[in-house]
């Protein structure tokens, strides 16, 4: 036995808290924090490389607390290994030219794609790994727990308690990790209550909670899941109908998840008009998860939507929300509860379809979004767009695709088993005529520039069950080998290189299996897939499908 | 645009909140019940054909709540869809046999599963499914949301806060999705504080709890975790050091999660002595997904383990966790946070190995505890002990198992690409000489008898990296056909009439290849297997190695 102490991690969140109280003096009144005294407090708590969770979500920014990091001096604070879902601010990546955080572990950087590629060629960042959102969550609780987390919530009482309000996303997750493993944990909020006043509700409570911190500005959110239905193009009214005929309606999904874009939302605005002309109300799409998609309005309102589970929420969308309490999770206070965490859970394993889009495909049907110069990460995608493999529950769509998946297969390839629908849906040509369809994803390039250990492919080949563009849908579930696989995405891949070059007599016979299936083979005049199809073609349109319960963002505000 | 009503979730909270009120009276003191008006209660808030969730956890009983809801009329409430992780109680069917309740879906139903499965055969049941957990939980925000939770928990306080203590489990993932879906939370304590006073810290919002009732007596927690190490055999032993010498060590397995078992108890009580004859301190086992096992305490005490995520706690091991809390999450009250939910999630993506064990193998690798006249389920066997696919971070011990899983493959499936160590560690024979591999799994009679849509497998072969027994290791990564996968297994499955039947030559093909590797081939000498290899040879050494500070229950202090 050693003599050594084991209580070493309590030990140092005290001493952390002693010199945060040393620091401010009288101007820490309980946790709280005036927000002039933000850099004197992380000096206080942070030392060097700590494991730092800094809150960047998909939506909600602690921007406050970013700034703030930034300002800290490199020679106090230094060597910081950033854990955080997104890269989204500035701040995020200068933290790294400044010297104050050296190694980074994230899920998604988006904006900051092409200048975190950057700094990783020139050694000044040094990433761990690219990690699905509740990966990274459960990493929080085994191998990268923060000594510190720095987070945003709409509110906070005198005690401490915090009130997210309708974007909670990340929030409980790594407070959670945080909290309990002798962390400190610090809240930036837009609203500090006086002593005695109550939040609408709690999200997470006092106990939880080292310091919090009224921002002098309420923090950023990004509306990124609205999109403005005049943006829509035929094309995309076309893929939505096939998506709708040839894919909900065939194996009768019920249980779904969208992710932002306008191909999906094509789908969204097409189920009130051309899915209810198929008869398909109450047959297909009845429990979401997603956010609060503007575009599922029509829907709800047209009675296609049982119930909606979200990762986080959407500006504008709040009065909306609070007004259709039955299809949405809200709190006593009318407002959603979001949680990323439950909501990536639900999107792996109470879904039986995932739908998304890529940059490029390969003739694997491997597909990514990371393209040359730019390290991006996948955000949700590889956990809602892989094959849940622990499920055993069953549905009809997930027995379906698993039976054609293993028709024809022996051993333990051929154990019946269900399979979850993955549906790539892309354009043969993205915008600059870029084709979506490659010989070599240019994720390989990327892998040995950057040294990592595989290439950075969103979506395996393998578990991708039905590629979906305007050509038609190839159906990857039935392909008995490697090259029939390759011949079926050719067969869509249109005038692209790639389709160009397909056997022609390969792909007919494809299609006569059914493995490919242009429009007309599902009964679709392309001809009919006209703008007049959507329920909604324009933002005033959402606006009034809500009855005026949606309030666009100003920039979507163009009426 | 319908005039349908958009509150009937919250305004049906209310009216059941009402009806409550005037059943109880004065009776009802803010959120407080008091235990002998708890049927009263119940009446007032259930609905016939609610869909609730009545806290089964693997570990604690919301048993007081069970035992009136078994109460209840059945002409008043009858036909209630029970969602839950484990069947454990007698009450828990009753409640079916009563008439009170007729749907189910569910985890684990280990002690009840022979009776559930006559319940079943009788049609008094219906079974919508059997889960893994986190894909019930997962559910829970989609498609099987409770209208009503009986939850247990610790404490309360005169607000309704709760203190879950070290056993928080599955409460949070089924108050979340019931308390922000209109639904009535109602929770069962064990003490429940005055006015002002305040509870050692807060797992639950008040705000998220309808009603709270002590229960007469504590609740039940079962020490399911706790292996007495007298009983660990020396094939146990044997098998304990294969898995060390020729798995963690091989693939250098920092991050793991050991279920219950002696098996896995053998090779917890290793580290300390083998593991470090070894020399693999610091190279194997550092990170943890596992409930505070006892057999751990001597590899904690040797300085193995630097972290520890659970699913819940274990009886007895409150002081010893309290005082090793840099290994341990814990609150500012020094007891353990649990969370299964994410503990789940670690299982599923932070881990680079999982080993269970298993009644029945078939010849594709596909394995299961299903057997005739019992519905048991599967716990979190399903999700941990699946390759997740969704993952894309890299270690080493990954990396390698997907190299070797894609050597010599192409197209999609030879895609680079980690792969999940996930070991089955069975002996040849189990009890009453029953062999643990068979041509045929009872799974595929019993999906007959009971009208499943797929055989009850718990973990499918292809899922299957290592196949571990007496008789050796077969690597099924390394098989490159059916009948190379069927050859290995019957190579480790001795003799079995599986075993019996192998083909020799191919087996020693497999051999000479390293895909089946003895003891021998292992350096190891079985007669070196032997019980003084162990670091705790008895209950008493547990307690000696922790200081004292563990205290095991009553039915294991057997000196």
């Amino acid at each position: 036995m050693t003599a050594r102490t084991w209580t070493t991690r309590a030990d140092n969140r005290a001493a952390r808290l002693a010199r945060a109280a040393q620091a401010l003096g009288p101007r820490l009144r309980g946790k709280r924090v005036p927000s002039e005294a933000i850099t004197e407090l992380l000096e206080a708590v942070i030392e060097p490389h700590d494991r730092v969770c800094l809150e960047g979500n998909n939506q909600k920014q602690a921007d406050f607390l970013a700034q703030a990091l930034v300002r800290l001096d490199p020679q106090r604070v230094h060597d910081l290994h950033m854990v955080q879902s997104v890269l989204a601010l500035p701040e995020h990546l200068d933290l790294f030219e400044l010297g104050i955080a050296s190694r980074l572990d994230f899920s998604f950087s988006g904006p900051q794609g092409a200048r975190l590629a950057k700094l990783v060629s020139e050694r000044r960042i040094q990433i761990g790994a690219i990690h699905t959102y509740l990966e990274l969550f459960a990493r929080y609780f085994v191998d990268l727990t923060p000594q510190v987390a720095l987070v945003a919530a709409h509110a906070a009482d005198a005690e401490g308690n915090l009130y997210t309000g309708p974007n909670t996303e990340d929030t409980p997750a790594i407070v959670e990790a945080t909290a309990f493993s002798g962390g400190i944990v610090i809240a930036q909020v837009n609203e500090l209550l006086d002593d005695g006043s109550a939040l609408p509700r709690i999200d997470v409570p006092a106990g939880w909670v080292s310091f919090v911190v009224k921002a002098p500005r309420p923090n950023v959110i990004e509306p990124l899941f609205t999109r403005d239905p005049a943006q829509i193009s035929e094309i995309q009214v076309l893929m939505a109908m096939m998506a709708i005929k040839g894919i909900y309606a065939e194996y009768g999904v019920q249980r779904l998840n969208h992710g932002i874009g306008f191909d999906t939302a094509a789908i969204e605005l097409l189920l009130p008009t051309y899915g209810e002309s198929l008869g398909l109300k109450g047959r297909i799409c009845r429990h979401w998860a997603l956010n609060p998609h503007p575009a599922l309005i029509p829907a709800i309102e047209a009675g296609w939507v049982e119930s909606i589970h979200s990762f986080g929420s959407e500006l504008g969308m709040e009065d909306y929300i609070r007004a259709r309490s039955d299809v949405f999770f809200t709190g006593p206070d009318g407002s959603l509860r979001s949680n990323r965490a439950f909501c990536q859970a639900a999107g792996h394993y109470a879904c039986d379809l995932f739908i998304g889009s890529t940059l490029q495909m390969d003739l694997d049907g491997n597909s990514s979004t990371a393209t040359l110069g730019r390290i991006t990460g996948f955000g949700g995608a590889p956990n809602m767009g892989a094959d849940a493999r622990g499920r055993r529950h069953a549905s009809p769509a997930w027995l379906q695709a698993g039976r054609e998946a293993r028709q024809g297969r022996s051993g333990a390839a051929g154990t019946p088993r269900g399979q979850k629908l993955v549906v790539q849906m892309v354009e043969t040509f993205r915008e600059h005529m870029q084709p979506a369809f490659v010989e070599r994803l240019d994720a390989w390039q990327l892998a040995e520039q950057s040294g990592m250990a595989l290439p950075p492919i969103m979506i395996y080949g393998d578990d991708v069950s039905h590629v979906l563009t305007e050509q038609g849908i190839a159906n990857l579930l039935l392909c008995r080998s490697d090259e029939e696989r390759e011949q079926a995405i050719r067969g869509v891949a249109g005038y692209t290189a790639v389709g160009l070059a397909r056997d022609e007599r390969m792909v007919e016979n494809l299609r006569d299996r059914g493995v490919i299936r242009r429009p007309q083979d599902l009964g679709i005049d392309p001809r009919q897939a006209t703008r007049n199809l959507l329920a909604a073609r324009s933002m005033r349109d959402l606006v009034r499908a809500s009855g005026g319960l949606y309030e666009p963002p100003k920039r979507f505000r163009n009426w």
